[in-house]
């Protein structure tokens, strides 16, 4: 299974594709940052947007679209073109029929760090460490973008909670099988850690 | 110039044409609503109002498009869908090479009634006044719609502040146009509303 994983945002849109199946460990597909200037008006900016993403999605093909489920502040009027732009991110994936998935930023900090309130470098730390990377992904949004990504396939593509630290009550074979798989990432990332000087 | 105004909504989202020329009344060229399920998850309702506003688009060919300006509320989530529908509805518009702009409601209340704290049921009296209508347009989004279009026309389409309450400094040409456009539009909106019994 393949997700394309959206961290929404005008200015810098983080993008990052990752891919997994039951029992091996996940790999990065391709990560980058579609850019707007602001130079351009808010319409031009968001169909910059939209065509970026649409060029990820012609590209990558993936299974099912993974965006960062934006969170009100009280101050909307900072907010407005992120919230814009994830609606665009929608759109491009729901118009091709593509499964489009939100996931809250603490879930995706839990996900991939087992803490909830873990901060930026360590949700880029264990990003590197998960797909086995040389370097940690650059800029931020590129990370949160895989960690979406990440928070997808090991949520079971918005089908199945896996939760290995407390337990699933009753975890079918899927679950079970990302379960290994989300082991065997761990595991693998470790030692391709302490393999670095 | 022919102005496809928006009201933007997720549940109802308002859509009316109007055209004008300089000397002339302003004309309703069509006006209706675009409505999603609730049934449907966020981004398909996404995708509806995307098809919906390209229909239009298609039909009518405006020459611009104008979308009500979201202000910032206290809680943020219950305006999120109507901020991502104006979002697409600029999309639409800005990747035909469409000028896309903003009115604020006061502003749009300001333009159809002279009161920039008018409520609905005064701005729904205007839009039928001024473009002789033998009833009010409803819903009230589809008011909202065709008011937005007006403002758009008489502001100049973005280009020229037409302000005849108070007057400007040194009037153009073509605002003074669209000032006589305006008395014209509303005197023949008034003698229309008197014949009706």
């Amino acid at each position: 299974m393949r997700v394309l994983g959206i961290d929404p945002g005008l200015t810098r849109c983080g993008v990052g594709v990752v891919e997994g199946d039951p029992g091996r460990p996940l790999s990065l597909v391709d990560v980058g940052v579609i850019r707007t200037s602001s130079d351009l008006d808010v319409p031009r900016r968001l169909v910059t947007i939209e065509k970026g993403i649409d060029a990820w999605l012609d590209e990558y093909a993936p299974d099912a679209v993974a965006i960062e489920r934006i969170f009100a502040r009280s101050d909307v009027s900072t907010i407005m073109g992120t919230v814009q732009a994830a609606g665009i991110a929608m759109v491009c994936g729901a118009r091709r029929g593509i499964p489009v998935a939100q996931h809250t930023p603490s879930e995706v900090k839990a996900a991939v760090s087992g803490n909830g309130r873990a901060d930026k470098d360590q949700v880029t730390g264990m990003v590197t460490r998960i797909l086995r990377l040389d370097a940690p992904p650059k800029p931020a949004d590129a990370a949160d973008a895989l960690a979406i990504a990440i928070t997808h396939l090991w949520r079971g593509g918005g089908q199945t909670r896996v939760d290995t630290a407390r337990g699933a009550a009753a975890p079918t074979a899927a679950a079970q099988r990302w379960a290994e798989a989300l082991a065997a990432s761990k595991a693998a990332g470790k030692s391709a850690t302490r393999k670095r000087p």
